[in-house]
């Protein structure tokens, strides 16, 4: 399938991504061609009989890093198949991801994601085969792959034609970086808890007036630090 | 297989998680009884032909609304199963993910992760039946699966005996929150890029010296916003 949007994913573990890519929006933006992804595995570029990607650090300590040989022949190759697409190291030490980074990838042409595992990659590498370093967030995880199919999720969603109801996608945004407001669906009484009745009430103009107050009050109370920035927010984007 | 560390996962699409759970340190970690997973499909809980799992919003919008039934049946299950075992939605409203949480969940009893889909859950299930809110960073992802697979990783890899190298988990902590130093493996020439001398030097003193600074320049470059908080930091955490 010819897509406009490569996607490849260098890693250890390929066999991770089978489920990922398989379900849902996922899986059926693949299929009607929106975006390709080609799984890479690292170990594929070796040439002992062990495959070995990972040595010791110079210098001494725990854990093991991942080796450059093979890393940059994977990222060569890679490269040749896309020339101009960036090459992105998932990493704890990269810049944390947002929902403005997503939007840049989405209109950039695809990425290369390079899943690190292991205390680390060598860093030569990181300096000279690597445009970009992008980390989740603050918390520690066994390896990059679960961090580049949430960078997968958050970029590919936006990309056209792959959320089929694109109201979806304005209807997250606000004006101001916001949590968002409650939701209620049927039945209108659950187990003695009743949905608001303003819901009810089929009066547009103050429906909408109450979702913005719910969304600014939940915002304060829950995360105050979105509302004295000015980048995108979680569960919503802004229009910009 | 028994285990004392139960994780229950409330989801749309069980075989999202078929390729996480079974790869690497996850997968061998379940093998020997260290945690336990149960995917359980939340449309197993409703009651008509076309398992309806979500409904309009109440008050006009776009998108859908998970419904509070076959979820807070689920829920309930989970519950007789795992009595004391906190219920946590994978949510963009939630409480930023961190390593401090991952801590605190990883010495917890277990956790009961509900994946949220479409425009979100319907309030009162939130209300109600859950005990936590978690989000892993501000961007809109198209489901909570690959939330809760972060979540799965940070955690469990803190269980006593998951790490089979436990240096590696204190290695990586730092007495401030900071990024890592640089690491460097085999060869010591690398298409004529070479390893810092002083790693070679064998002088244990001074290579930790220079690795802390390292770390904090790096820090101070990249992440500034570490050092003016007191708690976790990416690629490392405090042994406090």
């Amino acid at each position: 399938m010819s897509s406009s949007f490569p996607v490849e994913i260098l890693t250890l573990f390929p066999d991770f991504f089978d489920g990922p890519l398989r379900i849902s929006l996922t899986g059926k933006a693949i299929e009607r061609g929106h975006f390709s992804v080609n799984c890479v595995d690292i170990r594929d570029f070796t040439h002992d009989k062990h495959r070995t990607c990972d040595d010791v650090p110079y210098g001494g300590g725990a854990g093991m890093v991942m080796k450059p040989e093979p890393l940059v022949a994977a990222l060569e190759q890679a490269r040749e198949r896309h020339p101009d697409v960036p090459r992105i190291l998932m990493s704890p030490q990269g810049e944390p991801f947002s929902q403005k980074i997503a939007r840049e990838l989405a209109a950039g042409p695809g990425m290369i994601l390079v899943c690190g595992r292991y205390e680390g990659v060598d860093e030569r590498v990181r300096q000279h085969w690597i445009d970009r370093e992008i980390s989740i967030g603050d918390y520690v995880l066994t390896g990059g792959e679960v961090a580049s199919m949430v960078v997968i999720d958050a970029v590919t969603r936006l990309l056209p034609g792959v959320l089929g109801n694109q109201e979806s996608i304005s209807e997250e945004s606000f004006s101001a970086p916001m949590l968002e407001y409650p939701q209620y669906t049927r039945p209108r009484e659950f187990r003695g808890h009743e949905v608001p009745e303003i819901l009810l009430s089929g009066d547009h103009g103050r429906i909408a007036t109450w979702r913005q107050e719910q969304a600014l009050a939940r915002t304060q109370e829950r995360r105050p630090d979105l509302l004295r920035r000015d980048d995108a927010a979680p569960g919503g984007e802004s229009d910009t």
